[in-house]
């Protein structure tokens, strides 16, 4: 009986983030960086948008900081990737305009994705900022492939 | 050997924008601004994007004063012009939305150039506000000039 | 008569403060202070309230910029020194909590001071920072004495 | 020559904080942290008191976020540990009220201190936030031992 609930409580799990896995996902996502010629600020949170981890790679943007931590705060408060958030935000979407509340930390623009467990919960976020936006958002859904595919263990 | 390391240390130099150089390149645009017509708020930022210099010409308009201290913010922390961020920063434009990051330091219309020293690292920046944006980004190309081919010293 | 209209005005002059006259100020502090081995932030506003100059000596503290701007704006908008301002606003004091106030703008020690033209009108204030208390409440102090006493001519 | 351009290189490195070192120091004080039964948030900043690194230990306070970032950030701005800040901002402190300047960023207890380099040069900060007043002081000690003594390496 107690194996087979360690068994189901191992397998729902990671109900939320942990600073050992952010940082798992962090270094590969620095790494991936590196080879692209990015140099980049990753931002983990955890399922309540808070952030785990931030991390600063040497002469990134100084911008980049406050970005990369309010796209991980972006994709678990509103449960949806920046990029997915983009044309809903921009003028003539439907939420247009969400760019201006919560005090300026909606970010809309490509580099966020919320991350999820094997039973599909948001648990966590993932920001990356400081290359364009199409190297952003390509190591923000390396984050997630990482993390959801378990390649951080 | 002494000599030496003064040679390398004066090839390596300037590493930051001094308050000193800071004046010399605020006075020549104010003297272009001058024959311009132009009432212009003058701001020259560091290496780490905290102001240095601020000079509010007499009856400036009121606003120009956040608007220079923050692109002289803008272009340090992102490595660009304001003027080069603009079409980025705009509808449709791959950091549509990036005005509303870090705090609505960010600002996406010209007049803003970053100062790079002999090695092309970027060492400061300079805001001018107070004219049409064509001035503003005439002014702050200005100062920039001045100060990468020396003109200041 | 035009000349006695004349000498009149030019006797109640200036009637605000002036970048010219705010650089010359800034600069005697600037040198007071270097004399005295501090690096301070020196900011000049004008009888609005609004800064016409900041500046920052090298290797001032990175806090002393905000410090020095809200000092030169709390004593033009209070119409008195900060010192005047500090016993008012310590526990205890008539004001305790005006500091919560005014978005955090409102400095409660010493080192700002506002200056008054020849009819005893508050057209500008100056607030220092980068030493002790007592060192920036001198500078500040000598600023205010080199305006008013036209010694800044 | 080409060494003695390196020599001279090395001798004036190292001029601020890296990710590579920030991750060091965090992780020792974590370790040191979890011995003494603490969840704590550190911060490290580097020597324009932006962040480079922040880690939140699991089920660390949410408030410490904030805290342990403003903690990084003060000792660079200010020079000084906020222990030693602490008494100079209190009621009766020469510098009471600095806590509300700087748009909230000065944190005025214990568990902050400025890192130096070899040169005496504050070349970053520490801020540890999770414990006790005592426990975070006795922690940004010694990750301040850490880096000073070069125990990361």
């Amino acid at each position: 009986m107690q194996s087979i609930v360690e068994a189901v409580v191992s397998k729902i799990k990671p109900q939320d983030m942990t600073l050992s896995t952010a940082q798992r996902i962090s270094q590969k996502v620095r790494e991936r960086a590196e080879q692209m010629g990015v140099k980049a600020v990753v931002a983990i949170s955890n399922r309540a948008a808070h952030p785990v981890l931030v991390e600063s790679m040497d002469d990134a943007y100084i911008a980049s900081y406050d970005i990369a931590v309010q796209k991980a705060f972006t994709v678990v408060s509103l449960k949806m990737s920046t990029a997915a958030l983009k044309p809903l935000a921009s003028p003539g979407g439907s939420l247009y305009g969400i760019q201006f509340t919560n005090g300026g930390k909606i970010v809309i623009f490509g580099g966020g994705e919320p991350l999820k467990n094997g039973l599909g919960e948001i648990i966590g976020g993932i920001g990356v900022s400081g290359g364009s936006e199409e190297q952003d958002t390509a190591l923000a859904a390396y984050g997630k492939e990482i993390f959801e595919k378990g390649k951080y263990l």
